[in-house]
């Protein structure tokens, strides 16, 4: 267990936080984990103030730096916005925070590993987006495809009730496979190769997503796009956990009901959960 | 729904039979639908007779005739053995009697699929193979893996409890991570790059498998090794479903209680799962 930066004094040995509103990041966590098993993570879930989608920009970016110092606090090295909602409104604000302000703590979020990701991969110049309403209204996908390469067009489609259909249902019924037939079809009308799961619940039924778009179509998911960008980020900061044997540890801290976090998030973390610690975030000043 | 043969005179759309002792060949039916998103499929899980692994050989042919039976009287156009003990014990039998005195039906089984996608993937020419005691003890890999390239080590780790570990846990204890690093220690030591998950059930656990291993080595799974022959099988015989639009229906029969299926099955399966019919299945008569 890692307890704390003052108990780990090699900063490499410190652990990477990861957060979220809720389960949702775990899909990120996941691919984190099979990608980087060398690494410690601590996983925080603001399930308290779950969800992100309705909040402010303002009331986000607040959150946001809440659990960044708590993160911090407790030693993480490099901190990841596993989040679209919170990426998309505090991630600079955020970064520059823990950048300038605290220990020179790097920030990574969603959005722009995937579009990079995804205009790598395609062939055609069409892909594809499937997202929360918030999500695809906010256009940072757009914008951060259009960064990358202008040409490339983005086809999105808002997905209403997608993320709530996959919380709750441990078995999927016929409204699960009616819902995701409906939010493909203007995909494969689009005739995308490339589709980025824009939310982080969707990973989840990317086996549905994929027999229903095709085999040939190259589903790009957060968490696969963002485990190579943070190898990145440690290798230039030199900040890769010297571990030789055996694989990192990973604990989970929530603001909310730790037994429903425990009991959901096995699901989406597919992987043994163990303990979950609840945790009061402090309030922080922000400054302008 | 396809109800058999007579009603469907284009061979083309009839479904792909497959079969297995229980649960866990629906782990590649679950990559067939994946790759395979155009065809029907028909699931057999011999459940009443599960596990196959104590059977006698012997027992096992005429297990696999009365099963193949049924699906060819329900129409199948090709058959897959999704079960290692049958594949083993009864493939060539049972592809002779399909392909001579029955409908020419084709029979494809596990093991050779993957032993060829894991002679082709590895670099180093050191593969490893996670499977039952009774599968490594068969030599059916190694023989396999022998006759593509005798150059190739294969490295067999015998896993008396992993399967059953995985049939019962649906969330993952100490316990499971614990046996699963026992296995996974040979095959660190041994250096491999390539390794074969060599029983239906692992396909489950393969993000845990892909952690401890680390994320340069392969893993390869019966299911995605098997779709790609199964594709072919179909295009030289040009069997493949003439569907434009929409995907193939699955259906499942069972020879025990179908509740329980139903309920393991859907974890298995990462699908919805429908409706599971219950076969009683007719002797046959063997001939020499």
């Amino acid at each position: 267990m890692t307890s704390g930066a003052s108990t780990t004094p090699d900063p490499r040995a410190r652990p990477i936080g990861v957060f979220d509103s809720g389960v949702g990041g775990l899909t990120v966590l996941h691919e984190l984990l099979v990608r980087l098993p060398s690494e410690d993570f601590l996983y925080l879930g603001d399930t308290a103030r779950f969800p992100y989608g309705e909040r402010s920009p303002e009331q986000l970016i607040q959150f946001a730096a809440e659990i960044a110092e708590e993160l911090a606090e407790r030693g993480a090295k490099l901190l990841v916005v596993a989040c679209n909602s919170a990426t998309a409104a505090a991630l600079p604000a955020l970064r520059r925070r823990m950048m300038e302000t605290t220990l020179g703590v790097d920030v990574l979020g969603v959005v722009r590993p995937e579009a990079l990701r995804a205009v790598a991969a395609t062939h055609t110049g069409r892909i594809g987006l499937l997202a929360t309403p918030t999500t695809v209204a906010s256009r940072a996908y757009e914008d951060a495809v259009n960064m990358i390469d202008p040409h490339v067009t983005l086809h999105a489609v808002p997905c209403p009730t997608l993320a709530e259909i996959i919380q709750d249902g441990e078995q999927f019924d016929e409204r699960a496979v009616q819902t995701v037939r409906e939010v493909c079809a203007p995909l494969k009308q689009a005739d995308v190769d490339t589709v980025i799961l824009g939310c982080t619940h969707y990973p989840l039924i990317s086996p549905m997503l994929q027999r229903m778009l095709g085999p040939e179509v190259r589903l790009v998911t957060s968490g696969a796009a963002l485990a190579r960008q943070v190898e990145h980020a440690l290798s230039t900061r030199e900040l890769q956990n010297p571990r030789t044997e055996g694989e990192g540890e990973y604990r989970f801290l929530c603001t909310g009901d730790t037994r429903e976090f425990e009991q959901v998030g096995t699901r989406f973390l597919q992987m043994p959960l163990g303990l979950v610690e609840h945790v009061e975030l402090a309030a922080v000043e922000m400054t302008a």
